[in-house]
C-alpha cells in the first residue's frame, strides 16, 4: 500500500513537472498559435485576466514580449516604472493613464491624467511612473502591450508621493514567475 | 507679377517643411493618439495600407516599433529577412507565412507553409527569411505587427533560390524614407 502510493505521487510529480516544462516551454508549441487557446490567468490580481501572447520566459523572446490583459471595472495596475519602452493599444474600453513625468524628482509627485479609450495608442516613457485603470464602471478594458528588455523588471510604488528610491522591484514579475530560471552565470 | 510668385513659392515651401516635420516628429503630439486618425499610406507597394502606430523614426521609439498593416486578396510583402524579433498578430482575414528557417545554407530554399489565420499569433526566428501573402481572395489580411531593434533594415529576396550574399538591403525601409535622417556621428 505504501510502495503504491509512493509510486502514485512519484507520477504524479513527474506528470506534473511535465506540464510544467510544456507550459513553461516553446519546445512543442505550435508556431502558429490560436490567441483564445493560450492560458490565460489573473495571477493573484483581482480583476486581471493576463494572456502573455509572445514572451521572454514562456516562449524565448530575447528582445520584446506581448502581452493580452483585460481590466474589469475599477481594475487597474499598481503604480510602477521600468527601464523598459512600453507601448499600449486600446482593443475594447475606456479608462485613465496617470503619468508622472518628472523623473527627476525625489518622487513621481502627482501625475498627469489621460483619457484613454477603444483604438487608441499611447507609449510610457522609459522609467516615468504610471498606473492604468479601467475607470468605466460599465465595460472591460482590454489593451494589447509592448514592451522591450524582457523579462520585465518593475518598480512598485505604493502611492505617487513615495521616493523612487523606496519603491520595490517585483522580479520576476507576476506572469513569469512559474517558468523564470536564472540564467547560469558565465563566470569566466 | 514675378514677386508674387516669388512669394508663393516661398511660402509654399515653408509650408511644406512644416507640414513634413510635424508628419515626422512627435513633437506636438498627444500622448494618446486616435489610431483610426494616423496616416495611412501603401508607400507605392500595391495592396498593401501601411499605419506607424509607433515608430522610431516617427515617434522617437529606440527598442520597439508597432505597425498596422491590411494586406488585399493577393498582397503580400517581398521575400526577406531582418536581424530582429518581428511578433504577428493576425486581427482579420486569413493568409499564408512562408517561412525558410535553414539560415545556415547558401540561400534559403523552399519554405515552409503556415496557415494563418483571425486571432492568431506567430513570430519570425531572427534572420529567418519570410513572406507574408493574403492567399484568401475574399477578405482583407490585417495584422499588428512588432519589431525589435528599430529602423528595420530589411534584406530583399527576388526568389527562395536566392543566395544570402545577394539578397539587396532596403534602409531606410518604405515607410522611414520621408522622415529618416542619418544620426548625427559622434566624433571624439
Amino acid at each position: 500500500m505504501v510502495g503504491c502510493s509512493l509510486a502514485f505521487f512519484v507520477s504524479f510529480f513527474a506528470l506534473s513537472a511535465i506540464a510544467l516544462a510544456s507550459h513553461c516551454s516553446i519546445t512543442g508549441l505550435p508556431l502558429v498559435r490560436n490567441i483564445s487557446e493560450i492560458p490565460q490567468d489573473n495571477y493573484g490580481r483581482a480583476g486581471l485576466s493576463h494572456i502573455t501572447i509572445a514572451g521572454s520566459v514562456m516562449h524565448g523572446m530575447r528582445e520584446v514580449e506581448v502581452w493580452l490583459q483585460t481590466f474589469s471595472p475599477g481594475s487597474h495596475t499598481p503604480i510602477h516604472r521600468h527601464s523598459c519602452e512600453e507601448v499600449f493599444i486600446v482593443l475594447k474600453g475606456s479608462g485613465t493613464l496617470y503619468l508622472a513625468s518628472d523623473s527627476h524628482g525625489r518622487y513621481p509627485g502627482k501625475p498627469q491624467e489621460h483619457s484613454i479609450f477603444s483604438n487608441s495608442t499611447f507609449h510610457i516613457p522609459v522609467n516615468d511612473a504610471h498606473q492604468l485603470w479601467n475607470t468605466n464602471n460599465h465595460e472591460d478594458l482590454q489593451v494589447l502591450v509592448i514592451i522591450s528588455r524582457p523579462p520585465v523588471k518593475v518598480f512598485i510604488y505604493e502611492d505617487w508621493s513615495m521616493p523612487h528610491t523606496a519603491a520595490r522591484l517585483k522580479f520576476p514579475y507576476y506572469w513569469d514567475e512559474q517558468c523564470f530560471q536564472a540564467p547560469p552565470r558565465d563566470e569566466l
